[in-house]
């Protein structure tokens, strides 16, 4: 392997460059390590090498091209098989990173081969038994392509109200699977517009007996793996253009009486005997609640990452045109770089902080998700299991929020930050933004999965208050809590700007914004209740400036406080933590400006000094900051041809790239085909002009 | 004219319809009034009745066909000529009602037809003089196609920093135009990408004598009008796609020493002589300076209004959405709408009462617009005149912003509201967002230009400080700043919920905060000029969280101020006045609400009652207001056709409406043409893998 970090090339950048406090190759070190870092730069190395993935900066493709383009890559995928099982198995990070680096060149196109391999492929391998091993591999060997269809027209968050059936026939042993109507139809199923061959299909499962048994899995065919076309009773298709992600084919699919064999129900949770009765292995289904609550946030805790990914990408677009734009001066000789601005600090700066603190954060949480997986797959059925399943729940509930607004925020300001550059479609921002919005939406709305959170944090007090359990968490993610009554007596200490800039500060404001909202959110749903509402419409009544704001407090400070034990660690080398922890503090002092009339509300800040001390150490760890940031993004930028954005590239010739790519626009300098539009036929003023 | 509004299709909104508590055919009248509603539904039914603007919901255009679609379409409306030049001097109001109409249909379409005619006709009319009028008149009978070329590549707010030269060449009488490099080359020049013959281009005038008499503006023919290629000489292209508005074809243009004929300066501010002197009739250009900027702020205020139009479609689509869509509920059996959570209206509803306010002050700015113009064209050199031209200059720098980050933040959250049929690219939101997000960048980035408006918040101040001037301003938005020390001393004396529904309440806050952020402003300059910065420094850090911010809150305070006077008119029909004063105090809390933690810093505010009253007067007014919300939005609905929404139709018939679009999607049942690619060829999996 090649473990040399190649040097970035010279040019305008340089001057910033030389400035940094910092080594970035250490930082890039640090962050990945040697192996991550080779294997970073084979996955970068062998998609420039391959025409199958070679693209232009803004090229203009039909979605049905796309779609074309997108499906040629992911077989690719298959004939390179990055990675195997086993190594998965021996390093499952490296499948986050096989993702990030994928994702960096394309969204649509990691989703394709993931929804495949992992949503299709590892919900057989975990929901079904021996019988539906064929499955696992034959996607392994693209036999058949595979799809993930929950979601219905007419639903979304509200699962259990899906109703689409399937209802067991025991003279032919066969389950008929049926859409009551078009509203039922699965719809925004991945996959599932042009390639998907079998389909893994939530329905309620009926007994002969006309007993619903709830919501199942079954593996349905859909279409013909021979020929792709449509089975008989199936009608399916592509649900349309999106915003973005076009690359992938969601679809949807509508079921006339569509007979499967029994033996297509994924039976770990629930099975029908040949001649029709339920059989459950849970006496208590409840007991399995909290794992099978933390299984499910896998897809979260990897979007929380997917959308550090995209932040990570505009910063480096934004940072490096920031570095090298110039525009006005002291005089009027010499223009400075936008950089220089405090306003265009202030504007990107916190956010290149965010990125640092979620690359921490993304990655602890990961780590717990691991040691969580491992549990369930040694059969732990232990109550720490079950805690840490509830806990992840939470985190993952907050986490996506947290890192897809944040993206989503930020990825605009970096457009902005750009000027009209950055509405120029082969600058990327466009793309990333577009690319990023479904992470706010899908595997949950991020307004309705905080609820989750905030019902996870009540539940604590509510054990403690009424039960005197001690609030500690196998993650700790709540242990602080249990002090709550201490912590809700501090006060903001802080007296001068220096002080603050130090994350302890921030993050000790965040303990007690965390216990002051617990406190609130618990009173405001007594007040609900105790006016006559039932518990549905007094929680929907606590949501706003109380359990969405608790929820959000709460994982930021999580994210806080990992980043901050990573910067006091003293395994962090001591070269890299004076810009780390600058970061740090930055990232809590600016999260926690959005909560400081909460702070001023709960008396734990007084009279002008604090908002201010608060503020000019944003503005000085900015200042302090502008110098390393092109040093910061080149620890994360990928290689030019991933980034695909002139403006960005590591040489920093803007203009020259930009201009270049501009030139090389397939029809930039041709006259357009339909000139004589223009030449002839000119229209007569007025002469369709009707008399109102 | 018809006037006769005519009712909205029965369908699941009745229920909301119903429930409303007022008319919205009065509403529509007291806006509109029945020549603007007969002219809208003129425009709507001739667009919907002709072939050329044929379109289906999320079709997949290549950028180089809608480039061609939308010339055809600008070249239509020149048959259509919806009305004269002396009907707009009869009623100004109806080109801003036309420039809304066509924008509901498409902004790139408009943007197209008012490059040519507004602002390179109107360039030519204003800057030019009698030997130009041939250029207006080619315009208007579209023999001739124009474009207005000011940015360059490298340089766009710094306008000075032009680099383009025209040097007089007295020996031909001619001005040879030339860029020095392509970083100087004309870029982002709207019309210049494809249908250009002519551009208003801004160069630095040289005279024979080297001596440089700074940008001036001249005709220069670019493409021949019988051909459509370029002329010998210009270096004239497509820049490519953009985020959107890709109907117009932004273009870029280098010239390589051209010549065109004296006559082709615009000539009203300056002039040369054939034999190559420079004359120009202002002995003190300055003088003019106060007038000139009020020109520039046409183009921000009917941004400013183009951003609102924008935020209104997406409303309407969110909120009938959201009345129609069904998700949870008290009890298993029924589901309720959307709109009905506290979250959802919290999350939409405020951006209502945002688009009505934005509305009476989009309206009230153009007609101090027209008040201003009608000063110019009488050529008023008074001092009212000047200061008119100042303030409104400070209101376009802030208002665009405004509106423009409103608005984007405000299809966002429709967009989100919207969950995965949000993110469909048939129902529109992605496209509001894609056009709206130039309105933040062009005629000024929305930071620089709030730099503008706190400079002249400032100078008031010093003036008053200094010289003991009472501030008092044409339009009456800086009045209430005389009073500053007594306003310094007010403080929120609201008591109850019920009191601060009320937007007098707001209003007082929003006074005390401008007259505190003027002041903090006015501090932070003069420590940062003792510290020894130039004024260039100072002003720059004295940016975030000072200057900036004063400029938001007086522009808010402006809009507020209007909004609550229409609402306490004697003239709003009393039968509309309790709706309007419940967005108009909803709005002022909801904006305010950004400005707590100053508001607290300042001791306007003082412990936990304030914050909280002002929060659950929010959460009551939305509530109140959710039974209207589909009232309000049928207000400003366009036609279904022009929507282009399925689940924002009027009937509300959501899933039939999107059901129905998917299936007419050109290929949504077919076998993609590539089906082969998936059947045979199988990836041999790993066949590729390299040895790392």
């Amino acid at each position: 392997m090649d473990h040399e970090v190649a040097d970035l090339p010279s040019g305008p950048l340089d001057i910033y460059r030389k400035k940094a406090s910092f080594n970035w190759k250490d930082m890039l070190r640090f962050i990945d390590g040697d192996e991550i870092i080779a294997f970073k730069k084979h996955v970068f190395r062998t998609l420039e090498n391959d025409p199958v993935f070679a693209r232009r900066p803004g090229e203009d493709i039909p979605v049905e091209k796309m779609r074309e383009l997108t499906f040629l890559r992911v077989k690719q995928l298959f004939r390179y098989n990055f990675f195997t099982k086993e190594e998965t198995m021996a390093n499952p990070w490296k499948t986050v990173i096989l993702n990030d680096c994928l994702g960096m060149y394309d969204w649509a196109m990691t989703a394709k081969f993931f929804l495949n391999k992992g949503m299709f492929g590892a919900t057989i391998a975990n929901s079904g038994s021996a019988r539906h091993r064929k499955y696992v591999e034959s996607t392994e060997s693209m036999t058949t392509f595979g799809s993930f269809a929950l979601t219905e027209l007419s639903h979304g968050s509200n699962t259990r109200a899906m109703r689409t059936t399937a209802t067991y026939d025991p003279s032919t042993q066969e389950f008929v699977i049926n859409s009551p109507d078009f509203e039922a139809a699965k719809f925004w199923v991945g996959n599932l517009g042009k390639t998907a061959t079998h389909a893994v299909v939530f329905a309620q499962l009926y007994t002969p007996d006309q007993v619903c048994h709830g919501l199942h899995s079954f593996v349905v065919p859909v279409r013909d793996p021979k020929t792709l076309l449509a089975l008989p009773g199936v009608l399916v298709g592509d649900i349309g253009k999106k915003l973005g992600q076009n690359g992938l084919d969601n679809g949807f699919a509508l079921f006339h009486n569509v007979r499967i064999p029994r033996e297509n129900l994924l039976n770990k949770t629930g099975d029908v005997t040949p001649d029709g009765r339920y059989v459950t292995p849970f006496k208590d289904p409840n007991k399995r609640f909290g794992a099978s609550l933390g299984a499910l946030s896998g897809g979260r805790v990897s979007i929380t990452r997917m959308a550090l990914i995209n932040l990570k990408l505009a910063l480096v677009v934004a940072i490096r045109f920031s570095a090298t734009r110039r525009q006005f001066g002291p005089k009027d000789t010499e223009e400075i770089p936008v950089l220089e601005y405090q306003l265009q600090q202030w504007r990107l700066i916190p956010y290149l902080a965010a990125a640092y603190a979620l690359e921490q954060f993304s990655r602890s949480t990961f780590m717990n998700f691991v040691e969580f997986q491992i549990g369930q797959m040694m059969k732990d059925n232990g109550h720490r299991q079950a805690e840490m399943g509830r806990e992840i729940h939470a985190i993952g509930c907050s986490s996506k929020p947290l890192g897809s607004w944040t993206s989503q925020r930020g990825i605009q300001e970096c457009r902005e930050a750009c000027g009209g550059h950055g509405y120029l479609a082969m600058n990327r921002l466009g793309v990333l933004r577009d690319d990023n919005d479904p992470n706010c939406t899908y595997e949950g709305d991020n307004n309705v999965l905080l609820q989750q959170t905030s019902n996870y944090l009540l539940s604590w007090l509510h054990a403690k208050l009424h039960d005197g359990v001690r609030i500690e968490s196998p993650l700790h993610t709540v242990d602080f809590l249990d002090d709550f009554h201490k912590i809700l007596g501090s006060k903001f200490t802080a007296t001068t700007m220096e002080e603050c800039m130090d994350s302890a500060v921030p993050l000790a404001a965040y303990k007690w914004l965390v216990c002051f909202l617990l406190e609130e959110s618990q009173k405001r749903l007594e007040q609900q209740r105790a006016l006559g509402k039932d518990d549905f419409e007094a929680r929907n009544d606590s949501q706003v400036y109380y359990c969405r704001s608790l929820a959000i407090a709460y994982i930021e400070h999580t994210c806080l406080q990992r980043f901050h034990e990573q910067t006091t660690d003293q395994d962090t080398p001591a070269s890299l933590r004076p810009v780390l922890r600058k970061l740090c503090a930055l990232y809590g002092l600016w999260s926690l400006s959005s909560h400081m009339a909460t702070l001023y509300q709960g008396d734990y800040l007084s009279g002008r000094k604090p908002a201010e001390l608060v503020q000019m150490a944003i503005l000085t760890l900015c200042s302090q900051l502008k110098d390393d940031a092109v040093a910061l993004v080149d620890v994360f930028a990928p290689t030019d041809f991933i980034l695909n954005s002139p403006i960005g590239n590591a040489d920093g010739q803007l203009y020259k790239n930009l201009w270049s790519t501009v030139m090389q626009g397939s029809q930039a300098l041709d006259r357009p085909s339909w000139w004589k539009e223009f030449c002839s036929d000119k229209p007569v003023v007025g002469s369709l002009r009707a008399k109102l």
